[in-house]
C-alpha cells in the first residue's frame, strides 16, 4: 500500500469520527472505534475514560444532551507509524446550548489502530484552546 | 523482546520526560524527543506546535518562566503498537507562581516512536482536568 493510500485511509477514519459526532449517531460512533482494548478517551475537561464500554457510554451521554452541533475541522496532521496512526486537528465547533449559538475551539489528538487494512479509533483526547 | 520489556522501555521514556520537565533541564528535554519529524506538541490551552525546532523553543520559554515545579504522575497507562506507543497519565503539578503555591491537574497523552530499540517522544498533548 502506498504512503498516500495510508494517509487517505487515516484521514477517512478521522472524518468518519467527526461525521458520527455531528450526526449524533451512536451506531456510527460505535463503528468508528476499535473493538480491541485498550480504548482510552479524554473529553475536554474530563478525566481519562477507560474501556470501550465506558467510552461508548460517555458518547451516549454526550449525544443525549446535545441538540445541534457542527464541526469545521482544520489543521489536520496525520502521522503513520506501522499499524498505528495519530491525527492532530482543530475542531471548530458551533453548538446550540440553551437556545444560544456557542462557538468553541478544541485541539484534538486522535489515535488509530489498523485492523485487517482498516483504521479504527483507539484513543481520543480533546482539550479547549485558550 | 518481551511485552514486559517493551512496557518498561516506554514507561522509562515517559519518566525521563517528566524528570527533564521537573529539573527544567533543556538538554535532558532535548534528549527525550525524537530527532525525526513529524514532532507535534499541545501545551495546556495552547494551539498545536509543529516541528522539533518550535517545540524545543516552547520548552525553553516554559523553562525560562518557571521557578519550581514538581510532578506526581498517576494513572499511567501504556499502549504499545509495533514501533509506536502512547502513554496516558495524569500530571499532578505543584508549582510556585508569584510566590504562591499552585496545584493543577493535567491529563496527558504522550506518544513515542521506537528508533534502534529506544523510545523517543514524538507528540505531547496536555490539557487541564476540570
Amino acid at each position: 500500500m502506498s504512503e498516500l493510500e495510508n494517509d487517505v485511509g487515516v484521514l477517512e477514519a478521522n472524518s468518519a469520527f467527526y461525521k458520527a459526532f455531528e450526526s449524533l449517531d451512536i451506531e456510527a460512533m460505535n463503528a468508528v472505534w476499535d473493538h480491541q482494548e485498550p480504548i482510552l478517551c479524554v473529553h475536554p475537561g474530563w478525566p481519562l475514560i477507560q474501556t470501550r464500554e465506558r467510552v461508548m457510554e460517555s458518547w451516549s451521554r454526550i449525544f443525549d444532551n446535545a441538540t445541534l452541533i457542527q464541526f469545521a475541522i482544520t489543521g489536520t496532521k496525520p502521522v503513520i507509524e506501522g499499524d498505528a496512526a495519530w491525527v492532530s486537528c482543530t475542531e471548530n465547533i458551533t453548538q446550540v446550548l440553551d437556545g444560544r449559538v456557542v462557538e468553541v475551539k478544541i485541539q484534538a489528538t486522535n489515535l488509530f489502530r489498523r485492523q485487517l487494512g482498516n483504521w479504527y479509533l483507539a484513543h481520543h483526547h480533546g482539550s479547549p484552546v485558550g
